[in-house]
């Protein structure tokens, strides 16, 4: 169509800030650049839109590529698009923040890209990971941010356990996201009110003598949940 | 750099859901389309990013251009990358989502476009709006889905109402955002426990005859609790 021939075109980008939780804190998933600008710096995982893909699903790809990861919690954060945020070119990004038990991703394991790509990955704790390329600091900092609110609405984050876990396991988590402590006594009373949680009849004994009971989701209720939401004046 | 060469580029758009409040109801601000392809079809108001710009900025000139409007409440929501979204090509959009008071847009004002660019806008409530062109229907409801869950976390949507205005007129705005109905009591006892509503000595007498006094937003605590946000389990 004539008039859309006159309008510029733009490389598109997607990056991923891949969240995992691990003995109590939240980490980061980084790769070190081995291309240039920036080969050595880190930087979050990501890659090029293209022509055949939608967003969301580039955003699969470039993760099962660089980490064999499927399946995951992914969602679209916001498209970083100011003009000289990328040195070498012209590029809006596209973020995505993903949630995952820390344990199902080792170090370094390279995915499923095809061409000879080895790099280097690493968990960072959140307050000690370096300094990233770009604007990646920032979308880091707005996907915290979106964390934080969507808790705030909805039961989020059980994507970053481990299918059984405890309630002061998940309460370090909460804690993590929102970076502030709990009151273990209210916190308790108010996630075991949302119904979502199932008590199974083993105990986790790592934390103590007496042990804390497992849990895990009951996932039903817990879709239902994620659906509707819940809001603070109901 | 020689690696982004090989890439490929496309068109970016921006298009704006843009939401008023009028007389209890939640409304949609919806253009003609002059031009091919949907000639005559209701759209969101948008146009093409140019190579000066970020999205932010854009955001802001094509509702200016549009509708006259600037300075207004305006967030990214989503960027829409189906392939096959645009019938006359591969055009990702970034859509942003803007709330004002409805009483300060009259309906088919030009706004500040240079080029003769007539054009019909109307507002629509919101469940009586017409079939909108490509995907902005589903940016509407994912638009909504947001503004749901932000109110749910922190006291948003003031945006829309006028600078003085009673309690019932915020529940109905709340009520027209959540699409359902708030008890009266719990509702003015929860909005007043915020601190950020100041009453004034002036009252409402349009709905009944005893009135409804009118109330303004605390302005400063207003920014420190959007800032701060207030989660559910504090």
């Amino acid at each position: 169509v004539e008039n859309y021939k006159n309008q510029h075109k733009y490389y598109i980008a997607i990056d991923c800030i891949i969240f995992g939780f691990d003995k109590g804190s939240l980490k980061l998933l980084l790769i070190k650049r081995n291309f240039e600008p920036c080969k050595g710096s880190w930087s979050l995982m990501g890659g090029f839109l293209q022509p055949d893909e939608s967003l969301d699903k580039a955003a699969k790809r470039i993760l099962l590529e660089l980490t064999g990861l499927k399946d995951i919690y992914l969602e679209q954060l916001n498209t970083y698009s100011e003009i000289n945020r990328d040195p070498a070119g012209r590029v809006l990004s596209a973020a995505y923040f993903a949630l995952i038990d820390a344990e199902k991703y080792k170090e370094n394991n390279n995915g499923q890209r095809k061409e000879n790509y080895n790099y280097t990955a690493r968990w960072f704790e959140i307050n000690k990971a370096p300094k990233l390329i770009f604007d990646h600091d920032l979308m880091v900092a707005d996907a915290l941010k979106r964390l934080k609110e969507k808790s705030a609405v909805q039961p989020i984050g059980f994507e970053l356990l481990p299918d059984k876990f405890t309630i002061p396991q998940l309460q370090k988590l909460y804690e993590a996201i929102n970076q502030t402590e709990f009151d273990k006594r209210n916190f308790r009373k108010k996630m075991l009110s949302y119904n979502i949680l199932k008590q199974l009849d083993e105990k986790d004994k790592a934390g103590s003598k007496k042990g804390a009971f497992l849990y895990t989701i009951d996932q039903q209720k817990y879709n239902q949940m994620m659906k509707e939401g819940f809001l603070f004046l109901v």
